[in-house]
């Protein structure tokens, strides 16, 4: 298995991934659009656009991560963002979620961001028993207002 | 009362209200340069960088806030995060914070920005009076991973 | 201010508190029977049943709480329940709640109890004010099934 | 494999799964006394002491629940706390839990109890995995004082 960053030919099968995480979030009818328009940003070259890295097992994708750096005030390096993570329900328990997140951590690093942060529902018990062992879970909880 | 842009001019009693916070948040002694850079910052004009808003009460500046606006997967239009939001103890309980809140939440609605968002510690307990009053408090929690 | 134990004299002045408490709750019907019913309790002098003190400003009841004893396996001296607590809006502020509080925990130790909790909203702000000054914070949440 | 009450003839293998427990909440070192004094009061037939079930599986156990009732203010009819559910650990994953806390439903419902709670750590992800399909989370979060 291998972790490497998203690439145009990887298209269809992205789709797949990142239709499966919608799913799991309540979101089963996203228009093409919806994708259309995430792929073109992932793949764009754009610094400060979305970056994605997927797990690639011989040619299958099997999962993917989303992230983004951006500015902090307290911190001049900046910060990456990891807002997606998604592993095939058939695919878990291999260390795949783990080996994504480390990727991202990584890419922070050389990028000179000062963190890596993502959030994620206080419910998610399988996700948590992972992130447990890869982060430190801060006292922060959000607040949003949706226009 | 007045909810207005930070300036060049507000240098020195924009030091004090960011000490401020920087000390509720167990900050006691930033170096100066933390402060020359992140007022750099503010007043650079950069659109993808910082944005402050000042309470200015008759010349006498009384509270703060920071935010900045960052790209979303899920949100074509970005999104526009809260981070700083400071009122001096003294004048406490009179809507400048929420003036403030405001004020940033019609500056992201004008850029096109999907949603507001802020963090704040689950035991922020005054914070949370007023954010539950504005806000709707999501399930997410953070995990973050310092370099 | 003095804080006693309600006896049988208390009826009317207690009734108008607990009222206060339940619709604080949200329970602005209860019926007659339900306080006729917890005020025989109170005052039956049944060890195992619950107790309850009173905050007694010159003769008027500005605040109560209501606590029971059970066993518990892990501790054999058995803990102490505070089930209610509750003060007049306008006689808040002025340390009587913190006083009620100290009330039953003297009152449990005299029994032997190896420990006094409460349970307490999430977002009761106010009340976790005065009570993180007081006791212990502990991650335990609770279910819960009704019959 | 079958749930039903503790007996004298389970001493020595309910000590085994005990202290199983005790050392999964971090006391690896209980004397024997604790364990005697827990034993004599689960089979003491003391209805207002602490009760046990055990899922016995061909004469090995491999799981206990212990569950008190005790008096509750709002609830005439008192409540059911199980404070202790264990299940071994190559045993998980085949419903033991599951049915270890519906025969305390079912005596709880029996005695004519109102609710039946516990309380779980924010963190314990398995077990509410479990929790989240039996009962109802609440809101409530405890707050202790020790003796």
């Amino acid at each position: 298995m291998d972790v490497r960053a998203v690439t145009a030919d990887d298209r269809d099968q992205w789709q797949g991934l990142w239709d499966g995480y919608q799913r799991f979030y309540g979101h089963p009818d996203r228009p093409q659009d919806f994708f259309d328009t995430a792929f073109a940003r992932l793949t764009s070259g754009e610094a400060n656009d979305f970056q994605g890295f997927v797990a690639d097992d011989g040619g299958r994708l099997i999962g993917l991560t989303h992230y983004v750096f951006h500015p902090n005030l307290w911190r001049p390096g900046g910060v990456c963002y990891l807002q997606d993570l998604f592993t095939l329900p058939e695919a878990r328990g291999k260390g795949i979620g783990r080996a994504l997140i480390e990727a991202v951590s990584t890419a922070a690093k050389a990028r000179g961001a000062q963190s890596l942060y993502w959030l994620t529902a206080e419910d998610n018990y399988a996700g948590r028993m992972l992130y447990d062992r890869l982060a430190t879970r801060t006292p922060f909880i959000k607040y949003q207002r949706d226009f």
